[in-house]
């Protein structure tokens, strides 16, 4: 059995945001590592017949009260982004190059700095310059995951996740979190998770 | 500003049972009263373009897996009933006869003896007889229920919380607690009520 729990999101989704802002805090008070995995969520949309948060007329409208209401409950800075939602495949693309280059850790900052600059500074994180452009801020070299997004090596990496996802652990939204072998669907189970690493299950 | 928790449920709903288990000590803890208020979860699906949560063939899949976790949490007996889900309406229409002819506290617990008739007996309560077997074993005169349920009267009153639920107050889903003007959607929103009436609100 792996000590890592496994952090499946897109990029683009609110709640994915707000579960990566504490799940590090949470899996290190247990010894645990978070393996953070972008997958293209609006893969499962159609075969699950489900459709992004906010076409819901009611369903919307309580989960901008909710986002807002959980963000505020943590001190987590969010507001809904003028373009929203966004497909994010070049910010996905840049995650696994970066991984693939620098290692896990350079990739989960990298995902951290994209939920923030969408999420925070509203940027258009849609926008594959952009992508590129905070992977720069990052300190990574602009041009070298340019190049490497493009390239079918990490379009394939980007691909195979999203069908591990949907396919082989039949995810149906972001974020879902696996802990040994037990799969947890959205921020607000955040809780759930820290009472189950506390107890070893139930 | 009341201090009654409004809590509304579909009496078929599984994590609205799950919820009735635990929301009266929640209440009480904080000094408050809970207002049980079944509706026809039904009536909303179709302009929501929602369905029961067990037709969608992943989020089905994990919901059986995750009720039966929460379950197993809290010590609350449940397994999924043979039918499942169905109407509930004639068991809906005995708590609000109840709760006219001997107050909210036994349509309460008329409530409660319904959802475990369901989840831990697996009757079928979806049966008018059934719904009425059990107000008589609740204490009630099982033929004035059985007159009351087919009056005008009692029909308009579950009609009425079905409308105030849904177009007044926009609930999509269930359980559904609204506290102080606040809604909380979901049995796994019970801790952040709870914390919400700790803190008063954030």
């Amino acid at each position: 059995m792996s000590d890592t729990i496994d952090f499946w999101i897109d990029l683009s989704s609110p709640y994915a945001y707000l579960a990566s802002e504490r799940i590090e805090d949470i899996a290190a008070r247990h010894g645990r590592k978070v393996r953070w995995r972008p997958f293209m969520l609006g893969a499962v949309f159609k075969t699950e017949e489900t459709k992004p948060l906010v076409f819901y007329p009611r369903k919307g409208k309580y989960s901008e009260m909710d986002l807002a209401r959980s963000a505020r409950e943590h001190g987590i800075p969010f507001r809904i982004p003028s373009k929203f939602p966004v497909p994010t495949v070049a910010a996905s693309r840049a995650f696994y190059a970066i991984e693939d280059a620098s290692g896990h850790d350079a990739a989960r900052d990298y995902a951290r700095a994209v939920f923030r600059a969408y999420y925070v500074d509203d940027r258009d994180i849609s926008d594959a310059e952009v992508a590129l452009d905070i992977a720069g801020e990052c300190g990574h070299d602009r041009a070298a995951v340019a190049e490497a997004i493009a390239s079918p090596e990490i379009k394939a990496k980007f691909k195979e996740a999203t069908d591990t996802a949907i396919e082989e652990l039949g995810i149906f939204g972001a974020p879902f979190i696996i802990v040994d072998g037990e799969a947890f669907w959205g921020n607000d189970r955040l809780e759930m998770v820290d009472r189950w690493l506390e107890r070893g299950g139930w």
